[in-house]
């Protein structure tokens, strides 16, 4: 049940992003987190190439999602799809020991997996025709295959990170979902709880939405 | 105050690193968060290079720290941090609007500042003699530079993020303790902020606490 179910929430996504980045920006995240509990929110749409000035002040950064509810205003993905989950037993166990179960794997998605894509993916895209850059991510993708490995294991023949979703199940497949974007020796085990991830209704509620506020394509700028 | 006052903390760490890592490995957060709240604790010493394999059921990676509770089990720096922050109003502001300004910047911390530090790390410490290592951690170091020039924004005149010291500066501090690896363009006031935060009495009682619990040196491996 939501704690405040009177109380408008709002998230700031992109009106327009290029296609590769289409189904991967990361408001994505939370849209999925706001589905799987069935909470309503409204977005507020920027430009990602002209952000408002006095954005700043709401993600230092300029990035997206940010998000309002009330006087409550988070940003980072990860603090938002906490905060979603606090509210709702569907994304987190009420139980102490399996909070913390949760509450773990979000952490690892984004500070144990996420880092690594980061660094191949600035590789990739901000490196200009430099002769080395396959190297380079080569380099960042060998601890990354061995974290797969691992993580594999850690799941094991369980559909989920532990005996159920959560919040943590949430935001490791939104992570993982970003391997594609590499050629990387991804475990089956990994590519099937990938895919699992994605065939929850929530997510494709989720994934719907995004796409339907992103203008098809920008004046000058192939879609 | 504690919740569980009577309940033992045990976290685990390294019985040893290479000098490098001294003072740097990511126990020091917990054992900061503690000293922080007045927490006691015990350690549980692992060998890094003799990692017993049990061990992975309880961190999935074979990292530290893992944390244990009675029976509330976290790994990643992150959750533990975020557990530790909840039971005191030292770390975690009471207000909902204050606790998410908090938890904002600790995952801000986590996820949009360790990534580049990570990527340029994996870059320095695996590419062996590879001739471009410079150039593909100057690529990566780029984005970070305006990141940390945004987050100088942020900061602004206060000493810490927000009005108060919270378990956001605590992470962002220790994350950004990383950039003297680098030469990277770092803004005084960052530089400033980040001594701020060293120079905290907790912080202190924990660096002086890792540093005690791990061996001076270890035959055929200079310290």
């Amino acid at each position: 049940m939501p704690a405040e179910p009177d109380t408008f929430i709002e998230i700031v996504a992109y009106d327009w992003v290029p296609a590769a980045a289409r189904g991967h920006v990361r408001d994505l995240r939370v849209r999925w987190a706001l589905e799987e509990v069935g909470l309503r929110y409204r977005t507020r749409l920027i430009d990602v190439q002209n952000k408002p000035t006095a954005y700043y002040a709401e993600q230092p950064f300029g990035q997206v999602p940010a998000y309002r509810e009330g006087d409550i205003h988070l940003f980072e993905c990860g603090a938002i799809a906490l905060h979603i989950a606090e509210k709702d037993e569907r994304l987190m166990p009420r139980d102490p020991a399996g909070r913390a179960r949760a509450v773990s794997w979000l952490f690892c998605a984004l500070n144990s997996i996420d880092p690594f894509l980061t660094g191949m993916s600035v590789i990739r895209f901000n490196s200009g025709d430099a002769p080395w850059q396959d190297e380079a991510r080569a380099v960042i993708a060998k601890p990354l295959e061995r974290r797969l490995a691992l993580l594999a294991d850690a799941l094991g023949a369980r559909s989920w990170l532990e005996d159920r979703f959560t919040v943590g199940d949430l935001m490791m497949v939104a992570t993982l979902r970003s391997l594609s974007f590499g050629t990387l020796a991804v475990p089956a085990a990994i590519s099937d709880y990938v895919a699992r991830g994605e065939a929850r209704p929530a997510f494709q509620a989720a994934l719907a939405a995004q796409l339907a506020d992103l203008k098809p394509d920008r004046e000058g700028v192939p879609a």
